[in-house]
């Protein structure tokens, strides 16, 4: 897909403002890195292969995730304008989240069967791939890693970087055991969904990728040690559960033409919200308010603030 | 499994010294602190998975690769008395990559659509794993980074080891995409199997992972500068590719019972050596000697002819 294709895709999505030009415009030239990789002897074919992959899984999602590490950013610098090098390496970490991301739905669709993601068939599902979308996904993970080390390395948070994303990685992946396990195909025994479990798959499963990961990165690009905002961290694991019910309720009572997929967690006997509570939602969202401005940091509590709008009765 | 049935099982092994017994010895440490990795609060059930899964997956082998990190460490120390700790470290490396091989092997046999490994059935063929075992494989890759993050975080060559790691499995996957995308499913066209395509891809899918893996981890082990060893790198890619073609001819002609698995790469159409060439074998290890007896240092000569010589006219 050409940049413009791209940005279209990118403008499509609900977060709005000035960052969204200037992070699809950077797809292309990391898609066109990853091409030209000099660690493998592509062939015509793999290239090809490659290319249509990276559109299919990559593209068409909103790009809430990436684009927010370009916001929340500006927010920490209290600035809207960026350097050339800033922008460029903000965009950067916002794909590789977005990378990340296609991973895992490229993964979970194979495991949950799935028949649709964003609109179009499953990329297993799509003729000639089938199961090699296993090693698709393998090599969209890979190419964060190519991606960190092409454009970090040398960077005195290098290693920050490499290891906030395999540990938010294997969060995500131990959340989603849990999840598989808990939900066994053949055993269906609803009496092992309590709220503790719930909370627990829906907490690594989702909201250490989709949003302590993209402020973590503003973080680290703005020189801070994440040791020190481990109450950051827990405000915003604590906004990705209350996300992540939202996208149980939408699953069930959401138009599948408007979210993009066909919910299949009531069959799946999934370890859903609807099974377990029903008033979080506005307790939730006024637990937060006040954890957010107990903060002492303004620009912090901006970069807060600013999730939790955009999610906050949010339709898909 | 136990420490004593781990080491029955690395004992089982074709590679014969001492280094197999503290070798065998390292697995149940290294395991028991995966399984109280307090980056994921799990639960009964999921700690009562991952010790399953990771004993029937990472064990069985003949653990190689493993000990190879052990052995040339101690060839390139010049000396066969290791510390407790280097003893340690070599040992974690090592298996690093019994991981990362069981990682793959995890995935492939999926995409593959295998029957059986190291005698038994394949990972996802057990009752109740299923497709679970694509998140299996990516819990193993994680438990990569996890070990190195909790042992090597600190070194020196801490970020060397995790670029290494990272490297070699996007080196692996591009060659099993190769492999998959030539040998597709309904593709049934041997005209695509030719000698350089046949050449990239075991190089890429075997060789970087098994061959060159085992004794970059020792020369970083050892203080040394990977840029400093492009040509050890490229006579164990080449001792790689040796390794594979002797893969290839087993899967035919090798004792199903004997190696512990049945072979399907006919069936497969897979761009097997079998369809290729013939008198490559002996051709092939009289270059090796020759480009090892051409290297200046002797100790890095003494690791690469003693891997040379554990694989030469192996029947398994």
């Amino acid at each position: 897909m050409a940049a413009a294709a791209a940005a279209a895709v990118v403008a499509n999505g609900a977060s709005g403002d000035s960052s969204k030009a200037a992070f699809a415009e950077i797809y292309s030239r990391l898609k066109e890195e990853m091409l030209e990789d000099p660690a493998f002897e592509f062939t015509d074919e793999s290239l090809q292969w490659i290319d249509r992959m990276l559109d299919y899984n990559v593209l068409g999602g909103k790009c809430n995730r990436g684009i927010s590490v370009i916001d929340s950013y500006k927010m920490l610098k209290g600035t809207d304008v960026l350097s050339k090098e800033e922008t460029f390496l903000a965009c950067t970490l916002g794909w590789c989240i977005e990378w990340l991301q296609a991973y895992f739905l490229v993964l979970d669709d194979i495991m949950d069967n799935s028949q649709t993601r964003r609109g179009q068939p499953c990329w297993f599902r799509v003729p000639q791939v089938g199961l090699i979308a296993v090693n698709d996904g393998i090599i969209l993970r890979n190419h964060i890693s190519r991606i960190l080390q092409r454009h970090f390395k040398g960077k005195p948070y290098y290693v920050d970087l490499i290891d906030l994303f395999n540990e938010v990685e294997f969060k995500t992946a131990s959340g989603q055991l849990l999840d598989l396990i808990t939900t066994h195909e053949g055993e269906k025994d609803l009496t092992k969904y309590n709220l503790t479990v719930h909370r627990r798959i829906v907490q690594y499963k989702t909201a250490y990728y989709s949003f302590y990961l993209p402020v973590a990165c503003a973080l680290l690009l703005s020189g801070e040690n994440l040791d020190n905002f481990g109450d950051v961290k827990n405000i915003l694991v604590e906004m990705g559960t209350y996300f992540q019910v939202q996208d149980d309720y939408l699953d069930c009572y959401g138009d599948p033409e408007f979210i993009g997929k066909i919910g299949t967690d009531i069959e799946d006997y999934k370890c859903s919200w609807l099974t377990v509570f029903h008033q979080y939602e506005r307790e939730s969202y006024n637990k937060l308010i006040a954890d957010i401005e107990a903060h002492p940091n303004k620009a912090v509590q901006n970069v807060l603030k600013s999730f939790l709008h955009k999610i906050y009765k949010r339709q898909k």
